[in-house]
């Protein structure tokens, strides 16, 4: 999984008809010291993730394993809110 | 999910039977500010994209989950066109 | 789809079972100008591309939907050759 | 798979049910020189890796593939705890 | 398929139990020159290669459709061992 922090969201009317009622989320990449990288995935919301929330987003195959996102077409999922990163070895 | 425009076509006569009538969109990636970057992906368009268009591009297996392009040899697929991003954390 | 542009062939006489029999074809990765990148995959060709042919690749389990790589340990395929790449936008 | 150093935990309360009693590692990948590299990746620990501990990560599909992870929404897992690295031939 | 060269092995005992006996090998990335380049994977040998040998390996979900993977967590796989590469068109 990659973490990264939801920074906004995606509104799309005309869609496969199977994502019907899906949240999009913006989620920017994140480093271990929380600070925003460049780069950005869009990911479906299973868990109620809102603005500025830290995020861990599954992708791949695994990203159909939700109950929500089961078969659909999707390659990227919103599955946890992260509360705190322990960093225990840096170096 | 990554975002892109929609920018051109690809011509393919020779291929895969089961792509026969299949469109095949070029879509640059595009940042959060809508400027186009030098990548791109080539895309079976299932929602009617047309030219300039701003999309969702779903990749892998996950791309072979709509009805058209299920158990189709191909690894993306534009699932969604977009209205517009709402950004509400940029920092 | 990534683009390419087939440029020589893998010779492997040792090689899983499953795979007897198969061409693997260098294909160089090209942008929208049809200029070669750096970078390239080994594919299997499915369409009978020769040396110089502008391609689609096909990766990841998508690349086994062909009837000849079906279940094969292969994670490129080329599924169509390109007649022509229609530019409309570039900015 | 990759090779990566366990240096820390990612702590989520809310997640996806299927997620309830996961161990999320952050694992920092590194170079045959066991050296740190920028980059990280978030992975379930089946084999009780440690902090300090070098690790190959399985991604994907095949992260899937261990009886811990079976069906649920999970693209890294840490399938192996890595004695050492025998490097043969360097140039 | 990526190309590559194998250079080492990892040891590793304390892993997934189904992957007791399997021999992961260290293959650098090479170019079309066989140069190596810095990056590497570690993937699962199926066809006996040896320290120096050119190889094939094939990733992700297709790295478990040989016999010995199947089912099994590895995302990567050697399956094939490289006799030369016929390049015809470098321009």
């Amino acid at each position: 999984m990659v973490l990264g922090k939801v920074v906004g969201t995606v509104w799309a009317t005309r869609k496969d008809e199977e994502l019907v009622g899906f949240k999009f989320q913006i989620v920017k990449h994140i480093g271990l010291d929380y600070k925003l990288k460049d780069t950005f995935v869009v990911a479906v919301d299973t868990v109620q993730a809102g603005i500025g929330d830290i995020v861990l987003v599954c992708s791949g195959s695994s990203a159909r394993q939700t109950t929500l996102t089961k078969n659909k077409p999707v390659d990227a999922v919103i599955m946890a809110v992260v509360d705190k990163l322990d960093i225990e070895e840096e170096n």
